[in-house]
């Protein structure tokens, strides 16, 4: 299989940790956001939407978007599992992904940044600003559920890394790179150490890949 | 079951399109959007993210993020299927669903639009820019890939309505109300007009609900 990513792509990070909590081994292809590569043809031919992070299978089929490649994995490979074997247990996790995926992440997108920029003359304090009002408002919410919710456990939900640690982790590794206060968050941190104390997770962050400047 | 609800929330709008191809009746509570219902103390506590919807079952769980809900639906309730079978028919089908939840929703909600306007005191006209950019990149990506890959049938997966038509249909809505020219996606809208002759599109519709202005 090969990963087409960028080191800092923070939805390439996700299912770099998916990969490597499933033992598997694939080929990676980075793309250079910054440099525009995921929207140049041979790229776009792949991905439409160009936007990484997308996943060719041996077969040749290749999928697209983060979460829907992390839940392929799953089905295919259900060992160990990403996701708890309930109904209930697996929309709280799909739910918690996906505030951090379809809430947060979106909103401070390299592209988006940069088109506030040009489209709102904003400089680089009112994009720091706007970046971190967005990720205060998700991670507050996020801190709330899981410092409430009995189903939290070491990770997320229970004991084990799954879909919503693999998330959470690559988010907040975005809010340090803006210099958020993290403290408000001790239950979002708490679950941070443990998954950054596990090769899965280490291994899979931006600084440790080959295209990391 | 109770839905939380909004008329014009696009992601209420998923949800209630799935209810109805399941055949499900349940309790609508409109949570008003436009006077900060969503994030008033009693449905904050129910759902900390403040966001409309939120699926409260008859055992009292209360879960968040239309596709979390939705996917839940699917397996609780198998029949009608909203997802193929095949682990890649399931990822493409999640992927074009998050194609419009996660990357042009999240820029075109409400919530966002109101910031930009106090943020960059930006007008109605650059406003509707910013939805209508947005909009046309996510929707391009979105008919390059239904008009030219053949697992595409009258819906966008074959010939039964799924996940991604229940995330297409309320983007289209939303892309007509910002007075989007629709011409360049014809197999969208192709996909829209086979949707919109079912009643379970069609009762679904915003100015359907009980709480249309």
């Amino acid at each position: 299989m090969r990963l087409h990513g960028y080191w800092r792509s923070s939805a390439a990070y996700r299912v770099r940790i998916a990969l490597n909590l499933k033992g598997l081994t694939v080929e990676h292809i980075f793309r250079h956001l910054r440099h525009g590569e995921q929207s140049a043809p041979p790229y776009l031919s792949l991905n439409p939407q160009g936007l990484v992070p997308a996943l060719e299978t041996d077969e040749g089929a290749v999928l697209t978007q983060s979460l829907a490649i992390v839940e392929w994995l799953d089905e295919t490979r259900p060992l160990p599992p990403l996701l708890p074997p309930d109904p209930l247990g697996r929309a709280r996790v799909r739910a918690l992904a996906l505030s951090v995926a379809a809430d947060i992440h979106p909103l401070g997108n390299l592209r988006v940044l940069r088109d506030l920029k040009t489209r709102f003359a904003a400089d680089q304090p009112a994009i720091d600003d706007w970046y971190r009002h967005w990720s205060r408002l998700g991670l507050d919410a996020l801190e709330t559920r899981l410092a409430r919710e009995p189903d939290t456990g070491r990770f997320c939900h229970g004991d084990m890394p799954g879909l919503a640690d693999l998330c959470l982790i690559p988010q907040l590794y975005n809010a340090r790179r803006f210099a958020l206060d993290l403290a408000p968050w001790p239950t979002l941190t708490r679950i941070e150490a443990v998954c950054l104390a596990l090769p899965a997770f280490a291994d899979a962050l931006p600084e440790a890949q080959p295209d990391a400047e």
